[in-house]
């Protein structure tokens, strides 16, 4: 899958990773085709949200929705279907212990999230297995979160998703559940190893998020700061990078992955000129405005 | 019912099409008469919304509210009466698995509203029954959504709305359903035949959606955009329908019924000068100012 | 209890009626004097609210506490919980059909407002009888909507009510059941008669309000307009009417209520400047803006 | 505990009583450093809001949220599960009936927040002993509301708590209630010699709320003033001082409550300057904007 040389990774560090900068929305960003209808953008399903976490398998949907997915259904505990539509009436809602339900939306869906508050326990795992089970090959899967953690033992999950298109995006902990390697110990040059074993895309969050992609060198985010350390910044990039990849159609998925990294990084950073936290609401709130403005440059 | 030559419908296509212009909000949103109360701005019911479709129907009765019905009844499944009243206090909920309450608001209605989030499964055809059973000759009935799909096969249902003031608003798959007529072959002229056929109005919604009226020839919509490819979209479109028909008393309603889908499409493209997506909230948001703005013209 | 010559009252029509000013807000909406405390602003007690009604109470609880009164407590089905704190958390919540709850909120309460959406069933005639009989003669109570319709044939409720400082806020249906005169008839000087009956102050809501006093001649509202034409309007007007009770100490409480009325309407009026219907929502969301206004006027 | 001369107590009246400023404010609100995460601004674990009061807790941990706390857990009945995350969906859920859950998220704290609606009943003091007990020396504490007036007689829960940094965040007659001061009698000297004897900070709220510190002399508030008088004003500020505790490191703890304090009346006096009335919500949406205005003038 390489198509860099794989020996230079050793000098990989610092000079061989691509520093991410705003061109890359230009390049994604795109005015939308004027006979269209929502069938071309996507339908994102979102998976997650047990009894503790509902807020974050929310904030996951709405980032969809806000950020122009084509339609978004959220399955989750029934617990959370009043909060849900409270929050985001434009999002469906599948009870995710209703298995038929579960699958159905699984098959329909162009690009599924798994993670955000899914939790860690049996019943977590059980959904996660129906889930990955019933994909096909060319959906966009997201891992999050507990889905992260949960896959770090489970062999044959990993060995699908390496057949799906598979975005991981584990903070430094998760990773270092998912691969092995000790927060001290990831290296650019070990991630990167590691990464191509999943071979799925690993946005890597922490100061200064990395992503490593499947078949060019990874970028990197020089964007974005402490405002943004805060409890559900991770389940709302998850709702960016679906919408994005739900409606946009480059032909090398992993930029619009990049594309969508950037977006909330970049939106939380111009929130931060009024705001000593950025929240994940703000940024959900600001989707909209900030994709207008990118993509009528584009025009 | 036709009052010009059917004999012309063949070519009709294009240049017997009339386009709706901005005039038509002029003509119909007009300064309220000072002496009047609630009860001259009709009751509107509205139906829909199970287990997994609520926003459907919460985002129709805000959008009645919000487009000045004086009062708004929605009728759904209990799960979704939090949400409702979350959203929008102003609606009043009805329980639609309670037959007798059901019933009771239907006669009590001006303008129904049904199908959005309703579903397609043998409950929501029975609910689809019972209302359509119970309406009179004078109600304003709209039928989006699963109610379109239900609908098809059920001849006595679409004979009972041919003698209703029915206003059908399908998407181009809906109408394929309801009129038997496959998207590829849906032409201005076989549209026309069939509308008249069901003898209600049709909202044919699609890029450049068309209205196919009882009595007059079709009118088109040249605003609106691909910022309007979201889920919702729709349920949205009928609370405004609804709202308008039930405030608003030209003498030919189906003007009204325009006017309600170019206000839909005017405020999107008004929105859309800063968003990359327009949400039907955004609509639901913007409306009493849109509408605030036509009515002072008339003045 | 009348202090004006009731021998004048046939010739009452038109030219003894008080045109309510903008004045009456300078000299109710006063500065809050520097050392208080939550306990000087009253405790308001809403009750109302069933299955199908909830947004009613809700809204009367939201204006209350935008209206700036101390604490309020609201009365109503556990269904509507969820959505009143969702509303406004700010709002405790008590169920009605707890009797020793109920029994002590009325008994904490300075100003209790029933009827906005309590129904006209046997349940809710149960529980408007537990709280007027629990009521003592300091006490403010606010009748409203179905309340009002349901105490019409309750002789025993209504000569309590004469022993309290009792506001019924009907609209000209409500009006005609609790005083029996018809619609078409409701003159100035048969409606004086039948509020002198009921010795309470009646707010008669109408084009052109007009508010009988105990003790005054009435007074009329020329401003709002039909804007306000849409449900939910009267529930808020009892928080209103509730805040400033609780929370202004006038020795005239009725000129109080009539500041209340005037409020509500003034806020509508200065909304309608942009907006088509002016809705319950928007009027919370601009009371508290309006009463500094006038409160710094005073100053 | 003292480190000033307690025999000066009694000539404390006025003259040794800080008076605090705006520069607590830049002492405290510091930029963030670049390198950081999530974990680095605390963990806070909020308690209470039962049947009737959900509201409470819930602006808590809004409050926590908006004023830059790394993670919010909420600890409540089931019942406002759907309400806060309708409010916060960034907070997350513990169901406080769930001894396990509970006990769990008291250990993995570092702020906790007991008492905002949490109601004076058998269960309620359950609640309380259990988190108590499974508290240790480092974690900080704020007993609030009813869990004041629960501990008032519970000799061996004040005696943990004065080995734990616990704040007490009382009313005039939640201190009389715990302190055995009459309110009439509360002097500056008498409270200084109670709280030396509990050992932990008083924030006592009035007319000039005026904080006790446990190793130096008490400051006082000079902002501020009526238009706060509303219900829910102390929840809010709990939420306030767990974040700032949760996030900022200074040395004298004592000083992060007083900062936070500030910051609650700042606002308020703020957003008095077009308002009437400030309500709780009012201050958690201006929490974001003002703490940077504040870390911007530091930097």
């Amino acid at each position: 899958m390489l198509n860099y040389n794989s020996n230079s990774i050793t000098s990989l560090e610092g000079d061989h990773i691509h520093q991410l900068q705003k061109n890359i929305l230009k390049k994604i960003i795109l005015p939308r085709p004027l006979e269209s209808h929502k069938g071309n953008f996507g339908h994102i399903l979102t998976i997650g949200g047990n009894e503790n976490y509902g807020g974050a398998i929310i904030m996951s949907s709405s980032a969809a929705v806000h950020g122009g997915a084509g339609l978004v259904s959220c399955a989750t505990d029934s617990k959370n279907l009043t909060a849900l539509h409270s929050i985001v009436p434009e999002a469906m809602f599948i009870n995710y212990n209703n298995d038929v339900d579960l699958i159905n939306a699984v098959k329909k869906a162009d690009v599924i999230v798994i993670g955000p508050g899914l939790g860690e326990n049996t019943a977590a795992l059980k959904i996660l297995k129906k889930v990955v089970l019933n994909t096909v090959e060319k959906q966009f899967i997201i891992v999050d979160g507990s889905a992260i953690t949960l896959i770090s033992d489970q062999q044959n999950l990993k060995t699908i998703l390496a057949n799906r298109k598979t975005i991981y995006t584990p903070h430094q902990m998760e990773w270092q559940r998912l691969s092995g390697i000790k927060i001290a110990e990831q290296s650019v040059s070990k991630n990167i190893l590691k990464q191509h074993e999943l071979a799925g895309t690993v946005v890597l969050k922490k100061y200064h998020t990395t992503i490593y992609h499947t078949n060019t060198p990874p970028s990197q985010l020089k964007i974005g700061g402490p405002y943004m350390s805060t409890g559900g910044m991770g389940d709302t990039l998850t709702g960016i990078i679906a919408a994005f990849l739900g409606q946009f159609h480059y032909k090398n998925y992993e930029q619009i992955v990049d594309a969508a990294v950037y977006t909330h990084s970049a939106i939380s950073q111009k929130l931060s000129s009024s705001r000593y936290v950025v929240l994940p609401m703000d940024i959900i709130g600001e989707l909209q405005n900030f994709m207008y403005k990118y993509a009528s440059q584009a025009r």
